[in-house]
């Protein structure tokens, strides 16, 4: 493997001194770029997209062709974990992903097993190396899973919900078998992000996207001590360089110690909380990631480039910040307001770093 | 008016002592109730029951023969407000609430007034009174209001939204047309509070459902700082008795003390945050209303007795919590997990008052 010539990115996460703050966005490689909606049109459904590492690679790269951010991410779903388990991943316009068969009897859960991340899921692997050969050492590699919780709520739901009732019913009336279904999830996302890890990822991220609609005993119960589980089993250094991992809780702002605490070495951050209050409550005990609302993309240039350095400003001129949104890029985004938006970051943040 | 013979809902919301918690449910007037449906079928639409004074009266008392809860809330929606601005409210199956005029264009906004509520919205004060005549003493009557925000949220969107896409963009890109909407609607809000509390409420509640999705920054510009308009201008004592407030912001918990510094009574809670640290955070500078998970309510009696009793246990016993759901009840919600409720706060309240 090439050296990495930007490493920027993984120093940060490991809260090491960097020359400026580093920068990636969740859903960079997506439907604002032109370039994506073109490469997706040849692939065909978005799963085989995914399934296919020559064009993942393709579209994972679109986004560092335009813009200088300092990490790739991986091109691929969260749900392709409990797809692999045999519950049939399918999208639907303006729905979102759906499982054709949801976990709804016992003995559908009880049959639960972890799939082997190189046989159901070597397509994921193939990308992994395919895109780790052609980022040819220039920034990292990022890997990523669901956490067992957000797999859990797609498996038990059958898509996305807007109240959980069937998961908090299940929750509520029969633990023993959601924590079942964790516990397999658990070591099924285990095993999938030190593949990743094996065949190239150079750090991984966990998106927790559901665990903000728990209550904070339910949050711990079913949510963080499984992605602390997670975190206990994931490969910390490969070839003699260390793999950070980053926990990201949508909607975990009211626990974030307690997120800190599991033992990741970055948690992530929405946008609805402010980033300099959160470093005070955290210290240097991990890094931070985040956080600007991604609708403030839709604002003109220097409204993005202003509200970039309000987030700069807010975590201070310390070390251990990645920048990032605080969710996904809109599709709806201009491409001109990612230009504004790095620009903003890496400029300010040499600046407050040398006053 | 006859002279309340249960004001323990209005006592604790004044951080007095009480000999139990009271307790009530946001929308404990609808679905889940088979009457309920039976009077929405017999009224029409679903404002054909709002603009109803008799129907609206009846709905609203129909909890309250089956279960011992401690306030009535007017039956009416959040949305009377712009309707009668002339935004045109309407009900899709399935999809909510909807505007047949969104703002859209900068005319629209700088012709926006706020409406006489003895005009437009006469018949909320109708039902205000019929409503208070006919509890007769019994409990107190509860009116209620959109915030400036979340009403702005709908006005602008047209309808509820995933990603609030025009209203953010709107605030990032032109602030100063958002802080008109704002004002006029805060304007609004005064007045349609005072006159449902001139026609008889005996508290009033604001409802900031759309908060959450702002960053703490743009929470405090555009949503707390007219909460705090709100509230300044609200009557507060009527007929020689306190008129008490309460603002919930729905994912509002990181900023607890903010809004519980803007000089409301009592702030409601969602059930993310633990309602024991909230209560430590605050101390007894504000009442508290939660905050149980409504998802609670489709487990079986003994677990909803169980989760309700910790929700009292963590808040201790302190003067100052109305018991409350985090969020309105469910549409699934089996009646019979209500009474299980109902008697586990008043019960284990009354246990850990005198142990």
């Amino acid at each position: 493997m090439s050296r990495l010539r930007n490493d920027t990115f993984l120093r940060a996460l490991l809260r090491q001194p960097t020359d400026y703050t580093p920068l990636w966005l969740m859903r960079q490689a997506g439907r604002y770029l032109p370039e994506y909606c073109e490469t997706r049109r040849r692939a065909g459904s978005f799963m085989d997209l995914c399934r296919n590492p020559a064009l993942a690679c393709e579209v994972t790269l679109q986004p560092l062709a335009r813009y200088e951010l300092d990490a790739a991410i991986l091109f691929s779903d969260i749900l392709t974990v409990p797809d692999a388990m045999g519950l049939g991943l399918y999208f639907t316009e303006g729905e979102g992903p759906r499982f054709e068969r949801p976990l709804r009897e016992e003995w559908e859960i009880r049959n639960l097993s972890a799939p082997d991340p190189h046989l159901e899921l070597q397509y994921v692997m193939d990308a992994v190396a395919e895109i780790r050969r052609a980022l040819d050492g220039s920034v990292p590699l990022i890997g990523f899973s669901g956490s067992p919780w957000t797999l859990a709520c797609y498996m038990v739901e059958g898509g996305s919900s807007s109240d959980y009732r069937r998961i908090k019913t299940l929750a509520y009336s029969r633990p023993d078998l959601l924590h079942h279904i964790l516990s397999v999830t658990a070591d099924a996302v285990i095993a999938y992000l030190n593949a990743q890890i094996e065949s190239g990822a150079q750090a991984v991220m966990v998106f927790d996207s559901w665990g903000g609609v728990l209550s904070e005993d339910a949050y711990r119960t079913f949510s963080l001590a499984y992605l602390e589980r997670v975190v206990a089993g994931l490969i910390r250094e490969r070839d003699g360089e260390r793999v950070p991992n980053i926990v990201f809780t949508k909607g975990g702002g009211l626990w974030l110690e307690r997120i800190a605490d599991i033992g990741c070495d970055a948690v992530g951050l929405d946008w609805t909380m402010d980033i300099g209050r959160a470093r005070a409550r955290v210290g240097d005990r991990v890094a931070l990631q985040g956080n600007l609302d991604p609708s403030v993309l839709f604002a003109p240039p220097d409204v993005v480039a202003a509200e970039a350095c309000k987030v700069l400003d807010s975590f201070g001129p310390h070390d251990g910040h990645v920048f990032n949104l605080g969710h996904g890029i809109s599709q709806f985004t201009p491409p001109e307001s990612v230009s504004a938006l790095v620009e903003a970051v890496h400029d300010h943040s040499r600046r407050i770093r040398r006053p």
